[in-house]
């Protein structure tokens, strides 16, 4: 059933956007990444997961432990996504010192090991026997497929298996505890059962299928695990109670998977399962697996999506609340949460080719994941609300988590690493093959060899501006996907104007040797507007151009409440912002007074106002100010 | 400083609209609370309150307490709070039944209190050993207050002095304590303060006065009392942390009530305590703390109070949060927080005469705290959002206090008794005076007898007619306050229109004989708008009608989401309501059709729609709908 599947990073070498964005990632981010591993980073929480692994492979050879564990129960992923991050890099860009420095880490990584197989730092520092104790809390699942997904991507990038074969014997441990020996159990946060898929597909190792489909059929059999888990220990990591209201749904552990109606509880966890599950779908073509990930996928981007592509709408569980509810000023939206959602489509189209699976992508891209971190690289949202006002984000309680500028690093540092990792392998989700055709699902600049032998050149602007050229050359077929926000589109092929007829939002061109084809999408902003169901924002105007959702900021307008959009006036381009180097759009507006007396019964004066867009991703870069990406 | 004080609930004979609420709650509330007191209620939460008692004076009497203590650490306070209304009511209309009834209850909590003048169930069914070791949480003086504040009224209704008697003994013993012994400590839930104040005016015990300002003054002083007080203990009653962040504001304990700036935390407490405060203000001529009880009420009528009169905007501590945070529909907005305020607002116009505070009693009243009760008299709500969808109140993380319709009754049932007592004594609140003058403060048809020797019957429909008839008679002045709301009015005496100069809000006649003052207020109804400086309302509209604030309801419009109102008509009356004994009001809107899409890039077809608007205070009587105050 699997149609095409992702390409290597190894072949894709970004330009434009993504390319600055890659070098941003390499220059800033995983140097910046890495130091705080090493607790070498100045002013900044500490981190200590490399010495955590220091100090497992000391409690291994019965040595002094020093200063223990410390951080996180999954501090070790922190070091996973590094590592997987670094090695998308390495494809990028060549850096043997980089290389150098991942083979110090896989060392201490590998020392650290059990002699079982075993390998988390938390319990091999702190105590072994509460080992697959409580899966409920303590990520040990979690942790381990964030370090398959760091081990494949290093062998894809420098053919070394030092930490695959870590993993594959950390893989067959989990096995032989969970299959052979029968014990039951799950993730408490999925995330393993993408990472086997990806081990599966890497190396043909059938026990890393077999291990995904044990995880993914468990799941929700019995609703009550936790509670027979928790039941037999003393201890706890978070005291969180497993007979909670709720906590089922948290963890998606409420029923089977196949049953699973709609996209509820722990958004990051919701979206990483729902990614498995539909890997897993693809890879054995199991119908009614899919079917739920098709339902699942549905109500998301139909009910439960923020138009930035955010999702989880509240911060209580980090989770999914009902359909419709979609908060823009107390909004969760996750970065991670984006990510994963990108994890899902990406999975999704391999599936089934279809461009809502790209748009979306797109969507979570362009706008919650790029907005997670400064233009600098060097600070990061965990949280992306669609509306800031100073004085009350970040202070009132019910806003407390939606903070108006982004902090240096969370201790909880899940979101900085995994929008690195996400920049690094933009190409795997820009492109995809098959053995005759290659897939251009995000337009992405840069050069493409694909497995198939098609070559490709993507030279563009995008997004900022929206005429896509690509140079082909090879035998089979081009299948490019055409934005579906894009109201017109031309594609000019050779010169000639072609009328592609357009398949499931993908237009198909047979190659035969080299050929030049452009597509030329529309330029133009226009508004796009809630739908009156949400009770949040119904009769509210958001403004778009091409992926890019828009919004107004303090900075450019004054106070943004205060602002009315005219809309049956044209948004339209305005100037080039050289510090946030994104084109501005100008919309006709009208300026309320802002009344002192709370409930006045005069209508506001109200002059016209020429307001100032900027790109979501963009804002909060020029310190605290009010936000708004609705307007009334 | 005392400018003026309130009426004797005796002296006002109420008719019309006061007269049917107070009709409702003699007839309907305060026998099924006496039900609920005796656990007689079917289908309800079990109470216990009168069980506690008769325990108490098991305990004392060192006989078998059978099931002891039961429900929560406030309990009595439902039985003070039930003697309170049903005095009031024998005031309004005499029950030689229902005063028997009391007296039987009065003589079991005489039995409950100990020979020491303590008194409280919980501590002396429970462990007597435990009595005031833990202020931080355990509302014993909050429970004394209210047991005095039912005390005053039962005097003053019977002429009995058996709970007046009962409840001095219980004051001079917490003087003991406190001011005697010098122990340290404030109430954890204000409320004694102004029922100290009423128990010095009724019985000009100079004791009473002492305390309150012992209270008043010591408060805030050792912002680590509570702190120290829980670290001299091993027990806790809802293990809260007087170390958590918030506590102290949560409490009103961060600081000398004279240096109060903002209104925070928990509502009711913050607004029982500034109407102790103002109270106090107003007998002891203190100007500091007078101005900072003026401070506090600028803050929260200039900020943090919604347009129905509700204040809290966050379940989160119940509590007020930071200004201009006004959620519509997260808003916590707790009946008794209501009463709170018109307590606080009451006690203000003792200091002076300002037609602001009237107008926020109006505000409060006629919309939140009428809110509260069902038309029927049987179901209430706790908390009162502006706002409600289906699917959405009650069920989402963020909306679960929110709900949609009015349950039964609570475990914590502090709101009805408040509704019913504030119903009962309605013309306290309306209506003061002093010397030589009457003062209208709201309007209230009914006859009054002020003690100066002035008589009034005020004739009207009020609020559903705004034509108001005074005829008095006697010597001296009537004031009368023109609700602030009435964009004009006309003063007609004796046939005459008169030019009537307006002071504060008020105007004044001698009165020297018979006179008859007609005031015909605004009829019409008109829009408010809402600040731009209000994040989640910034640019909408509400509708008023006198006093009361419309919203609208599904049942009426089908969805109210779907709707824009057209600002350039005029909303008009359409219709009486049989089922809610209410004018209605028509305006013109729009209705959007509503897009499956979530986020189209076409504008949503629209079309005329007459919208009909209920007075809020009648939603949620007839069924599960949508509801909106704000609308766009």
């Amino acid at each position: 059933m699997k149609i095409q599947h992702q390409i290597s990073e190894r072949a894709y070498s970004a330009s434009g956007f993504a390319g600055r964005y890659q070098k941003l990632v390499t220059d800033t981010v995983i140097p910046w990444q890495e130091m705080i591993l090493w607790d070498k980073a100045p002013d900044t929480e500490k981190s200590h997961a490399i010495a955590n692994f220091i100090n497992a492979g000391k409690a291994l050879r019965r040595e002094d432990t020093g200063d223990g564990f410390y951080g996180m129960v999954f501090q070790d992923s922190d070091v996973a996504k590094w590592i997987e991050s670094a090695s998308y890099s390495l494809m990028n860009s060549p850096d043997p010192e980089l290389e150098k420095e991942l083979d110090n880490v896989i060392s201490l990584i590998a020392e650290a090991q059990d002699k079982d197989g075993y390998l988390n730092t938390y319990f091999t520092v702190k105590d072994r026997d509460k080992r697959w104790t409580n899966l409920h809390e303590a990520h040990e699942l979690y942790v381990a497929g964030h370090m398959i997904e760091a081990a494949c991507a290093h062998y894809e990038a420098t053919g070394k298996r030092t930490l695959l074969d870590v993993m594959i014997r950390n893989m067959e441990h989990i096995r032989d505890h969970f299959i052979v020996k029968g014990n039951p159990g799950v993730p408490g946060h999925p995330e393993i059962e993408l990472a086997l898929m990806k081990l599966y597909r890497l190396t043909g190792d059938s026990r890393a299928l077999e291990l995904c489909c044990h995880f993914i059929d468990e799941r929700g059999q019995d609703p009550e695990l936790f509670i027979r888990e928790a039941d037999n220990r003393t201890w706890s990591v978070w005291n969180s109670n497993p007979r909670d209201e709720g906590d089922r749904e948290y963890r998606q552990c409420d029923r089977p998977v196949r049953d699973l109606e709609k996209a509820t509880g722990h958004a990051v966890r919701a979206v990483y399962l729902y990614a498995g599950m539909a890997d897993l779908a693809s890879e054995t073509e199991d119908e009614e697996l899919m079917a739920a990930c098709r339902r699942l996928w549905k109500n998301i981007v139909s009910r439960r999506m923020y138009v930035t592509g955010g999702i989880g709408s509240t911060v209580q569980g980090e989770a999914f609340t009902v359909d419709y509810d979609l908060p823009p000023d107390t909004a969760y939206c996750e970065t991670c949460a984006s990510v994963g959602l990108i994890f899902f489509a990406s999975r999704m189209l391999e599936n089934e080719i279809n461009g809502e699976y790209a748009d979306v992508m797109e969507r979570a891209f362009y706008n919650t994941v790029l907005a997670g971190m400064a233009l600098d690289g060097k600070r990061f949202f965990y949280v992306n609300p669609l509306e800031a006002d100073p004085g009350i984000s970040g202070v009132a309680p019910t806003h407390k988590h939606d903070l108006p500028v982004r902090p240096k690093w969370y201790q909880c540092a899940c979101c900085p690493p995994n929008v690195a990792r996400l920049i690094e392998s933009f190409g795997k989700y820009a492109y995809g093959e098959n053995e005759d055709t290659a897939y251009c699902h995000m337009i992405a600049s840069g050069k493409v060899v694909f497995a198939n032998g098609i070559e490709l050149v993507c030279d563009t602007d995008y997004p900022h501006k929206m005429d896509v050229n690509y140079s082909v050359k090879g035998k089979g077929r081009l299948a490019i996907h055409v934005p579906g926000w894009s109201k017109k589109y031309d594609i000019i092929r050779d010169g000639k104007t072609v009328d592609a007829e357009l398949v499931n939002g993908y237009i198909y061109c047979d190659i035969d040797g080299e050929s030049i084809i452009e597509m030329k999408l529309d330029d133009a902003p226009y508004f796009v507007y809630s739908s009156c169901l949400i009770p949040r924002t119904a009769g509210m105007v958001a403004l778009r151009r091409g992926p890019l959702i828009y919004c107004f900021e303090g900075t450019d307008n004054g106070s943004v409440k205060a602002l009315r959009i005219d809309r049956d006036s044209k948004p339209e381009i305005s100037s080039f912002s050289e510090i946030l180097q994104v084109y501005t759009v100008s919309v006709k507006a009208f300026r309320e007074d802002a009344s002192d007396e709370l409930y006045p019964d005069t209508p506001p004066e109200s002059s016209p106002f020429t307001a100032t867009a900027i790109p979501y991703y963009t804002w909060g870069n020029r310190g605290e100010t009010e936000m708004r990406v609705w307007m009334r």
